[in-house]
């Protein structure tokens, strides 16, 4: 089990981008009858996980996380997971000692740029590059699991 | 991916005890939304293992399941899965060329024995030895799933 700490922001530009490594993220979740506790499926380029997320406390949430066959994954986005599935190009990139996710949506969320990045703890000083926006950490709405349930494009501003 | 095609039944009597193996179970399941598709966690001696199933198609059903470290497991049920868990001790007995599998539950749903025996097809003809009582393939009461939200104890007869 790992504790995951993380914060996340809206992304103005792409000065981000040139420098970063991307991958296809396709995932889909099976829904739960609490809303809260996540049952996730994932493929991230040629791997497949599946991971359970419980309750947030504070900005953190337990998580296990395991990889499994690919085509089990195929099989249960296409069968098993609720509609809409979640895609986006997923970018990594290193600044200093923090490892910054920033996640560029497809489909029904395109136009979402949301960036996120873990910490050790909730107190961890952030130096935040230039290119991040808005603090979105708790706002409900940008969590993976609601942008399946209430995708981007349906958003009313 | 499995296709899982199982018959259950009701067991009378204890003549298939002596000659089996048994192995104390305890599993929860994480709540779907359409309480149809289950995620379940469960503990198997030392073992632990998450299983997604999906609908029943005729008497199959696509099961996946992965082993996982014990401790995410204790965890899991402890924090994630709704109560009450379901605990019993699993018996498995080879007669012929079939496993037969029979759960003597404990905790909320004990005096319920139930056996089980996983066929290749549906249309696979079983023997069924003697201390083999009603068949209660179709009666969705005795899902384990359902087990752990509505208990044997809480039947009313």
């Amino acid at each position: 089990m790992a504790i995951e700490i993380e914060r996340k922001f809206l992304v103005k530009g792409d000065a981000w981008k040139k420098q970063a490594k991307s991958k296809l993220y396709r995932q889909g979740y099976i829904a739960t009858k609490d809303g809260i506790t996540t049952v996730r499926i994932r493929i991230a380029g040629e791997q497949a996980f599946i991971t359970i997320k419980g309750k947030t406390e504070g900005i953190g949430r337990a998580e296990f996380e395991y990889e499994i066959p690919l085509e089990d994954a195929v099989i249960m986005l296409d069968k098993i997971c609720d509609r809409p599935l979640v895609e986006k190009i997923r970018y990594k990139l290193q600044i200093d000692d923090l490892v910054w996710e920033i996640d560029e949506f497809l489909g029904e969320n395109e136009g979402l740029v949301m960036a996120e990045v873990e910490l050790k703890d909730e107190k961890q000083q952030v130096n935040l590059p230039e290119w991040i926006s808005e603090e979105v950490t708790h706002d409900l709405r940008y969590y993976n699991v609601n942008l399946a349930k209430n995708p981007y494009k349906n958003w009313k501003f």
